[in-house]
């Protein structure tokens, strides 16, 4: 069974935007073992996207597209697959009613030119879309399968899960599992990461091993090709146990997980809460660990401390050791960390400073600079760090090994 | 002129890594004038290669190609262009040479498999790579210029730039220049914005509007293809007036600006102070507002009280407001502005408070439920908004609203 992926819209052949529903069609596809051929991109121009649909129609089993289904005259896709089908577009009511109360929910006056977006062409099936207003389209043509989806990535990644799939799958158009599992690991560099695991790199389909790299963050993802389950899962399971042997204690989560989720779900478990005082990441650290839902169980209070006042006024960082070593030091650190977690009578105070830059480095205190402390009953700990990079690149560096700390430490 | 680009590797179809050099070629084609009809993504499969580059070529002046370059069986790039050409592969020792001197650089033995690299197909032109290895091609073919890339993107960036540009100028396949402008609004649905610019939305080249709608935030793109810079920039300029004059008061920025630069220049200028209490937002609000540089000038502190304990204790939130009206109630937030600000001594105060889900939610105050306050010297505001979306679309949301409360009261 082989699928191909239309994009449409002139945003993406202006370089505006970069295509992440391509990506993640194409693994929503791969994962259930559907074969991707071909990506395409189109503008918003009917007459060329009826000539890629009808390309694709002839070369693939399984069309997907996406975009083009907004309430604006540039959003051609609708009236492109009625040409196609050559049916009419009629008024459907149940679409009409959803657009509808989209707009009631929010207290906005419905937009008239919504409207066209419960146009559907005769007969055809559509998909509810429980995040924006467009409605997919499910269309049989020519014994292969059109899937219209509409552009924005949280509406396709809704759409897509929660109906297409169970559709494509009821059709029986995928004969292999394709699986995979991504393991992430924070604390060794790219480099590192592939040193240890080199052997594994260079393995053949179809068991394979990928390395991809981020700020303060490298995955493994094995991916896997089997004819059922139970052979997908086991050859996965005997590379992880490699990886695992060889990268503990750096593996932070597997898949989806987050670093943040990781340490929520430690210090949920733990039944430990947490008080955090920032100053150069900015309330960034706050908002990950707030990222969680059930936040309030662990969480109990950020202080973005950005001037000396206020870290003396109320982290009782003492303002002599501010004058002596500076408010971008480890004693300053340490000190937050202290005030924070006695000021929200937590397990855990979490202390950040440092120069975020792009100004205000100097050459012995250089921009990326951050010091790190933890306090708990039993523990203090400072820590130096040099990142390099943009001022958000260091705010998130710092936030991330600030989380990979409380990791190691609880 | 048309151009098209085709992307090559089977990792993009399978959605293992996203498309950013699409995005990064189609940019760069427009600023020089080249329009670009289509992209199009094919796995490292020979004969899928040729079929596409052949429809590539009947349809388009220009093809520019990336990926599938290295040195591993997987690439097949430069054997299928040799085989569209009937040529033969032939050793390049400048290109040899090149490959043996950028391992020695790296004090890398030199792999032998990076030979590969050195075959060029007879008597087509090669471009040099200042960054990687392989090179790139530079083919006339039937009246038509193929422009063969590597595919990592740092490579891609410095080929191109340094001499594709000037390859595709020097052939007179660039006479226009193109440029645009980006005029960002928040506070007005995708609708709203639609409605108000209806017109402008259906010109037709060489100047157009596009509308791209993200989480409260529209954008209008005006684009324009001139023979000129003067010309071009006085074209945008005519429907930039039109645009300024029915949003105005919802544009908050143009181009790359974000909606907390525009917000941190107005400070800065004014010399005004704020300081913000956060609870449902968790910080975010304080690392948007301290993602500008400079931000310790406006910025002074930030609280993220997720208890009511901490809102009463350092908010002076009275504990009778919170009993009879709940955490979440415009009173408590109003309450936590004030008590911010004149823990901060700042000219704003900023609470918030709400529900970000997805849990929490009651049917008097379900999830998406947030209020904001605005205290300063003068002025007293509270609002109650309602948001849809995840828990951390929530959080942005609510924060992008305060942003520009803060922007429209200062």
């Amino acid at each position: 069974m082989q699928a191909e992926i239309i994009s449409i819209g002139t945003e993406l052949l202006l370089g505006h935007i970069v295509n992440t529903n391509a990506a993640f069609l194409s693994q929503k596809l791969a994962e259930i073992g559907i074969d991707v051929y071909y990506q395409t991109t189109v503008g918003d121009n009917p007459q060329r996207l009826i000539e890629s649909i009808k390309r694709s129609v002839r070369r693939s089993d399984i069309i997907i597209t996406s975009g083009g289904l907004g309430p604006t005259v540039d959003d051609v896709t609708i009236e492109a697959i009625a040409a196609l089908l050559n049916r009419r577009l009629v008024l459907n009511k149940t679409v009409l009613k959803g657009v509808k109360a989209y707009f009631k929910l929010r207290k906005v006056k419905f937009p008239i030119e919504t409207m066209r977006q419960a146009y559907i062409p005769e007969g055809v099936k559509w998909i509810r879309n429980n995040v924006g207003t467009a409605p997919g389209l499910l269309v049989e043509y020519m014994g292969k399968t059109i899937v219209c989806l509409p552009g924005p990535p949280r509406e396709i990644e809704s759409m897509f899960v929660k109906d297409v799939i169970p559709y494509l799958k009821k059709l029986g158009k995928s004969d292999w599992v394709i699986r995979s599992r991504t393991i992430k690991t924070t604390g060794l560099a790219e480099s590192q990461v592939d040193g240890r695991v080199r052997d594994l790199l260079k393995l053949k389909p179809p068991t394979t091993v990928g390395i991809y790299a981020k700020l303060r963050h490298v995955e493994l993802k094995i991916m896997t090709k089997a004819k059922n389950e139970k052979a997908a899962a086991k050859a996965i399971s005997g590379i992880e146990k490699k990886i695992r042997g060889r990268l503990k204690g750096y593996i932070f989560g597997y898949n989806e997980e987050t670093l943040e989720e990781t340490v929520a779900k430690m210090l949920i478990k733990k039944r430990l809460t947490i008080a955090v005082a920032e100053s150069c990441t900015g309330g960034l650290l706050s908002h990950r660990l707030t990222n969680i839902s059930g936040a309030s169980k662990y969480f109990l209070m950020g202080i973005v401390a950005y001037s000396n006042e206020i870290k003396e006024k109320l982290l009782f960082v003492p303002e002599k050791l501010l004058n002596r070593h500076g408010a971008v030091s480890g004693p300053v650190a340490l000190e937050m960390a202290k005030g924070i977690r006695s000021l929200g009578c937590t397990d855990i105070g979490i202390g950040i400073t440092g120069i975020a830059g792009p100004t205000g480095g100097t050459k012995k205190k250089p921009v990326g600079l951050v010091y790190l402390a933890l306090v708990t009953d039993n523990k203090q700990i400072v820590k130096e760090l040099r990142f390099t990079g943009s001022r958000e690149e260091i705010k998130f560096q710092a936030s991330q090994v600030a989380l990979d700390l409380i990791r190691k430490n609880v």
